[in-house]
């Protein structure tokens, strides 16, 4: 089974060889994050890909010097909305019906509940709530890299803030969740790369009830 | 590709016929969810597999009535820690260190950082994270189940203190975080089998930053 093969296959790359991947790698690992699911398919986050240098040297400054973002190739940030905002429910739902040719007013009990559940509540817990969609794209193209035979390192310790104003996500109503570096492992240099891969054992992770 | 495949065949599944999927599916879903990568490696959430009929109706009533709830073969509750712990972080810490054949202070730097940086923090905060990792899992469970052509529901839309109270989630130290009924399509009583899949366009979606 290739997920599972792919799984197995990688691991958090601690050092890159500065090789480029090819855009049509890359196109397939944001396909993967594109078409992963979210709640009622608002898809409230946004990928930005960078390969520009200067601004991976600003990025490692503000996320504890890990070397994998200069020496990625493709650095992705996983940007949540700050925010539902009635305007942004409408778009998602009219473009979905529009997609399916159906009239815009088809689904409008499910997108009055959402809109009179979401847009009443703080920024900050809606944020709670993006983020969390933004991992499932997240766990997708970590899997659709590591079946491509293509390394990448999932990261959460960076100073968000500082990305978010380097970034000037705050005025695209974004906030930065989570950084994938993409590119391939420097093998002789990785401490990781030869240690057992280790999980926990499936009696402590799962639990039936027949 | 078969990540792309599977994603692109799957959706959210509205109407389920009740099959049982087969054990032998069933452990490579788990295993998907089990190697999927968690911040620091922690593993913070756990997974209950519940085919218990009378359990499933309980469920489906604190669960706005869904009805892939008892229909599906096998309901799966992704549950995380309601909180990091210095016990918790040790045990995570050890067991990898001894599957590793490597002395126990090994790793003593980072072990201690992220008791000092999580243990003084809020509930509240810590499962705002640990909740964030589940979805990893979840997600890596929906890509699994579709690339064996099962199908899954991601759900969200439950009582989660209910749940917690039922399954007594809180006595285990966890909180529940989503849903995944397991099955079969019910085609013929579906509206949405043949929906077209909607996603936001590449453009709307990636920017980049060269």
């Amino acid at each position: 089974m290739e997920l599972l093969n792919a799984l197995n296959w990688r691991y958090a790359t601690k050092k890159m060889n500065g090789n480029k991947v090819d855009q049509t790698i890359m196109d397939k690992i944001l396909e993967a994050a594109r078409l992963a699911p979210t709640s009622s398919g608002l898809q409230p986050y946004e990928v930005i890909v960078i390969t520009n240098p200067e601004l991976k040297i600003k990025i490692q400054q503000i996320a504890m010097g890990q070397t994998q973002i200069v020496d990625c190739s493709h650095l992705l940030v996983f940007a949540a909305w700050d925010n539902y905002t009635k305007e942004r429910i409408h778009n998602r739902f009219d473009f979905t019906l529009n997609e399916r040719g159906l009239p815009l007013d088809t689904m409008d009990d499910y997108r009055n509940r959402l809109i009179g559940l979401y847009t009443p509540r703080e920024a900050e817990e809606n944020f709670i709530h993006t983020a969390r969609q933004a991992y499932i794209g997240f766990g997708m193209a970590i899997a659709a890299a590591a079946e491509l035979k293509v390394d990448a390192t999932p990261m959460e310790g960076f100073d968000n803030a500082a990305l978010d104003e380097l970034l000037d996500l705050k005025e695209k109503g974004l906030r930065s969740v989570t950084l994938l570096p993409i590119g391939y492992r420097d093998a002789e240099n990785d401490w990781l790369v030869n240690q057992k891969k280790v999980r926990v054992a499936l009696k402590d992770f799962v639990t039936e009830l027949n």
